[in-house]
């Protein structure tokens, strides 16, 4: 068979859009100066990393001194949490929830190490953090409160504007890992009332390697990478200009086709979740049927694993994965899955299927046939 | 007057190489997938990274898993520093230079508040690092000793070999910030005994926004951006693999033109130095007149601080800076100069020319003839 393939992990990475492919190529040779240097080439770099920046701080609702450009959603991660809690010293608290992406817990097992105190929350089994469990674990010496905007495995989305609200009355900041929802949901980081915010370019169809900090004036913040004055003397390194103008470029695209994707994708998931439903006796939806990532479909399978299911897949040609692609080559369990209290059958058998701007409703159709298909020759082998 | 513009700033940044756009454009829609997924567009992803680590090993001498993709020098940097310091523990020395890149010196000004006790080393008025003075400064503590390969300010050559040899001989990991001399100089790290070494792309006509970090199989070190487990567990973040595609075309490239381009330039500075020297009374060669990078010169005045001078060199267009595009921004004067013990009217009056691949004899004749004419403008302005 000589059927197309079938990409269903938006969710680890999207294709780079034509508007930043075409912005990155038109600034190529200007953005290749060093933006930090005396003359005129320097400069003309300079503009464009601050056009990029001006941009990007207008679509998401936060000034342009605000945002400090990164390698990425991980590095932001890291720098918002160790920043906070070097600047706060030791025996600072960190508080975050039991369902953030590695970045975020593995940092804190670190900083753990380090001296300083975390407090997990548990979410409910929608997945969801309440206001008021923040309100009731924040503490005097809690450096950071940090809870993620949407989860980048069951979609779902959390209260950030609740839970800012709550951190700001106890005057702790606030920072929510962003990544699977800027570009995706409406990210309106004033409005919301957030402090720090971490995001990447290559999920909203930017490029790779470059991301963003989104720090709110006066809130103190120690370098995660120390030395020279760029970003304002806060994130050392030559500027990767190209990289910011790819990344404003993208969410640019991302807004302006936001509630139009938004919707088309909340109708394809809802056939692919009906057609799975009918089809796999025992698929289960895991997460928040309402406020959840428009283009993530999360499934369970009590009796099937997902380590033997993924591979046939993708013989069989759809691209989908058991969760976070930050773990994908370690064989342990979601913590997500298990935070939310699922069983331990099912929390061996995830299915994540994510749809982005490339999936057609054909699309939907075509990989729902397989995965049944898949999935009744599995039970089928196994009954022999 | 329509003269083109003569950039001397290839220490600052490189312009990216033919060899570094064709092989990222080639492989741009396949490098685009995310790596650690765990279907097919990913694993052609992974396999174009995991090619390019194995021609910039072969290239570095050195093995490929102890290659990791980075954003760039300073993250490197900080890395190495940071990593070995909290790798080691509370109370832990770093053993380093006075000359050192701004993200080296400044992450050990961090690392000091932090509880790690740093020792400089002050070099010699060349603005060498000699191999005993690095022996008597080793104590039992030490985590770790980090000297440049050469200097970015005055492109001094250090005996890096040696200082390797004197920190095994005493059981030390070694890092060095190769960020200069990586894809001019004859980088070979197992050759050169190194543990630990940092490179930046764009240094080398490759992308911004990557780099590596070399380290040796055996020497542990704490992660500075803790995550994912990509990077073998050590550097989380979804790999930019079209970063690491060009950084590798572009070190193949410096690779092949590495000696000619040498010989070249060792001798368009020879030629620019001349014509300044007879055009500028009082102008003076800063560093080794032997050991240095050969596109590197580095001159003093002493009676025209930089801060006139450069932009308007800028004005009659030559792009030059007074040091470090690292810290171009901030008025401060030069640690460099001020550890090799100019006089502090020099320390004001430095003009970093560093010539690359673009650089042509027509440029050097024509900026040295600029460079003249505009310190005699100054000078007769001042005498009026």
């Amino acid at each position: 068979m000589n059927r197309q393939r079938i990409y269903l992990d938006y969710a680890a990475t999207t294709p780079l859009c034509a508007e930043a492919r075409d912005a990155m190529n038109a600034c190529a040779e200007t953005a290749n100066a060093n933006a930090s240097g005396v003359y005129a080439s320097a400069r003309r770099a300079r503009r464009l990393l601050e056009e990029a920046r001006e941009t990007t701080a207008r679509l998401l609702d936060a000034a342009p001194d605000e945002i400090y450009f990164t390698s990425g959603g991980s590095e932001s991660d890291n720098w918002a949490l160790k920043g906070r809690a070097f600047r706060a010293g030791l025996g600072s608290r960190l508080l975050t929830t039991a369902i953030e992406h590695p970045a975020v817990l593995n940092t804190c097992r670190f900083l753990e190490r380090c001296g300083h105190p975390v407090t997990l929350l548990t979410p409910d089994a929608r997945g969801q953090i309440s206001p008021e469990a923040v309100r009731e674990a924040l503490t005097p010496n809690t450096a950071l409160v940090s809870v993620m905007w949407a989860n980048n495995e069951i979609g779902t989305i959390q209260p950030v504007a609740d839970i800012a609200r709550v951190a700001r009355e106890a005057g702790v900041p606030f920072h929510t890992d962003a990544v699977q929802a800027a570009g995706i949901l409406p990210v309106r980081l004033h409005e919301a009332g957030v402090d720090l915010a971490s995001m990447s370019a290559h999920k909203f169809y930017g490029p790779k390697g470059v991301g963003l900090l989104y720090l709110r004036r006066g809130v103190g913040l120690e370098p995660l990478i120390h030395g020279g004055e760029q970003e304002r003397g806060l994130r050392a390194s030559t500027e990767n200009v190209i990289g910011a103008v790819g990344l404003a470029a993208a969410l640019e695209a991302a807004g302006r086709l936001r509630e139009q994707e938004a919707a088309r994708l909340t109708s394809l998931r809802a056939l692919l979740c009906g057609l799975l439903m009918d089809g796999v006796p025992g698929l289960q939806l895991t997460g928040d049927p309402e406020a959840r990532l428009p283009g993530n479909a999360h499934l369970t399978l009590p009796d099937i694993e997902s380590r033997a299911l993924i591979p046939l897949l993708d013989l069989n040609g759809v691209e989908a994965s058991a969760g976070s692609a930050c773990t994908a080559g370690s064989p342990t369990e979601s913590h997500v899955l298990k935070a939310i209290g699922l069983d331990t059958a099912r929390v061996r058998g995830p299915l994540r299927l994510t749809l982005g701007r490339g999936t057609t409703e054909q699309d939907v159709r075509d990989a729902a046939q397989i995965i049944i298909q898949t999935v009744h020759a599995m039970r089928e082998n196994r009954h022999v």
